[in-house]
């Protein structure tokens, strides 16, 4: 709401605002039950919910959310000192992240990504997906979104569902503390135009769409990147961009930004390194056979530079040379957000992460950016 | 053969060479009838090949090896100007070759990659793949390392048969004017196990193993690339590097430098500009989880300055200033070799394509990163 903006709190006005974390985490206390209240009877009885049954995902009689769990992480997915004494999982308590995110690290903004439901692209049946999502959202607004001011939402749908998906905006975006459309990747591209409803509906309402990684990229189905489905944590989690770049490369080339002239995309946790190599290609590609995609009236870096942004986290570590020169190919003065990833295991921390960076470089990064791209939402 | 460095022709000693092409593609004038004097009198009778019958391929009764066909490029495939007068294909005549490329180019080395067999490693049958690479090698001999001491070859091995393209390896390794192994993709990642008696003869021989693009990024079998199969030629050219980035990690993450102490990767048409943020994402990764791979001794990057080097063409064409910085980040100066991929459209043309870089770097491109990589043999 405008009033959360306008509340005169420290921090709170989005002029004053010292840091916007544009990629933090709730969960689910007891997984999919924590949805129930949220669900119709029928589709309470389909996916099988209920307390205290751990043996019921494990039996196949409780609906399992896809989720990145095929790859073992020896470092473990979450950072240790998330979780919690009592058991409970990580950030699933709104107290702790305002304790031991938001308040020690200035942060006055934190855009929330469900971390229960990124795998949601891949479920096969697409009302069960869409109702999942509808649930995922009445959750985040009423356990998340009222626990503290400084919390933002992002509307989960489920583009196996197109036109699902468009009436989930529609029926949220009227809540000003929501800013983004959060998409669950799958295995189709992005730029394909079934899709297009849910452009129309984001591009409607002012709302950007974000990616993030999710079960795409765990071979649920088909192989999972480009070659095949690698054998280990370290290949898949390296090789993640990919998905990013496919996606990116599929709305530019069928001409998503040029049909929804204010959509806007955040490309969230898929890192940035990869672009200069993939819009050069592309640039020089669409100079010589743009008559395949007359569609595509500028070169694809144009609608990049100005539509498309990218969150830090996990930031790459090369030289500070190589690491500035990185950022000026990609314009990181005007395209990047800066993301903690929040609680997971490889969390960047506002006030250090970014230390190698020009300071005026930084304060774009942390703060200014953000505001441009979420407008007066955020 | 050693001889034919030793002529004393001008351009043949290799410290007098001016250009080296790393990427020529000879094809075949009649089809899988070439092979016809190659193959056994069963595989002949398999294949189902025979003169003049234009509609065998058409109906199935003649076997057709998996070529990238299903994306039409608007600039065609061929440069215009290599297409025969007499119809027959571009670049199955040697002479044409010495003619349009070597002599006016002043190209004095030529690595022949056969432009029909890229697409072998999707092909189901492994028995039929390793038969096909045989006699594809036995052509390239007799046709094509035969009518110029300019011409140097590559083994086409299947990699789908591992022992037999060990074999093929050892068959043919003792002819020095053969200088490296080419692995046509499939759809299994490079680092997997069942590859090493591959890797262990190509080290045997030093000869360098080098991937091209071909089937895999076609969805002959599976989806093509990361997230699904893109619908347009143009995602499908720019999002190719893909399919090197899967491989390389692959190789890095599951050891196959360590366990092959002298193997060299040469990476031809895949260009290199995604490499920073491929390898930064991954060196990264080894800090934080090489628990995973406790056999990769080293920094991953280390291995790829030592023993991975990458071609030229399509050059990506940023900024001057970008480029360069590109070229940095890379090594350049020890790690890319030049290539035309004549006759292809995108043709770059040695005197010119590179005349933005600085005259050293651009001597070592063209002439000594590749005689440091390919050794006597070239």
């Amino acid at each position: 709401m405008a009033t959360a903006v306008e509340k005169g709190k420290p921090g709170s006005r989005r002029q004053d605002l010292q840091v916007v974390d544009c990629d933090v985490h709730p969960h689910y206390k007891d997984g999919i039950n924590d949805l129930l209240p949220y669900l119709s009877p029928e589709w309470r009885r389909k996916v099988g919910a209920g307390p205290n049954r751990p043996w019921a995902k494990q039996l196949g009689v409780e609906l399992s959310l896809p989720q990145n769990t095929l790859y073992m992480n020896p470092s473990g997915i979450m950072r240790r000192d998330t979780i919690p004494a009592d058991g409970s999982p990580p950030a699933s308590n709104p107290q702790q992240v305002i304790d031991q995110l938001l308040d020690p690290h200035s942060i006055d903004r934190a855009i929330l990504i469900p971390g229960d439901v990124m795998g949601l692209g891949v479920l096969p049946d697409p009302d069960l997906a869409a109702a999942v999502a509808a649930a995922n959202n009445d959750w985040m607004v009423e356990r998340w979104l009222a626990a503290d001011e400084r919390f933002r939402g992002s509307i989960c749908v489920a583009p196996q569902n197109p036109d699902a998906a468009a009436a989930e905006i529609e029926r949220l975006a009227a809540d000003r503390r929501i800013v983004q459309v959060f998409w669950p990747t799958t295995e189709r591209f992005m730029g394909e135009r079934q899709y297009y409803p849910i452009y129309e509906a984001a591009e409607r309402h002012g709302l950007p769409v974000c990616i993030h990684p999710g079960a795409e990229a765990v071979f649920l189905r088909g192989p999972a990147l480009a070659s095949g489905s690698p054998t280990y944590y370290i290949e898949h989690h390296t090789l993640i961009p990919q998905v990013f770049a496919s996606n990116l490369v599929s709305m530019l080339a069928q001409g998503v930004f040029e049909r929804f002239p204010k959509l806007k995309l955040v490309l969230v946790e898929g890192g940035f390194a990869w672009l200069p190599g993939v819009i050069w290609r592309l640039d020089k590609n669409w100079r010589s056979v743009r008559d395949e995609v007359p569609w595509v009236k500028r070169p694809p870096s144009e609608y990049v530079w100005e539509r498309v942004r990218f969150t830090t986290q996990p930031l790459v570590e090369p030289s500070r040379a190589d690491l500035l020169a990185m950022c000026g190919m990609i314009h990181a003065e005007r395209t990047l957000l800066f993301s903690s990833d929040y609680p997971h295991w490889d969390f960047d921390d506002p006030l250090t992460a970014l230390d190698s960076l020009p300071a005026e470089m930084r304060q774009r990064i942390v703060v200014e950016n953000a505001v441009e791209t979420y407008g007066d939402r955020l």
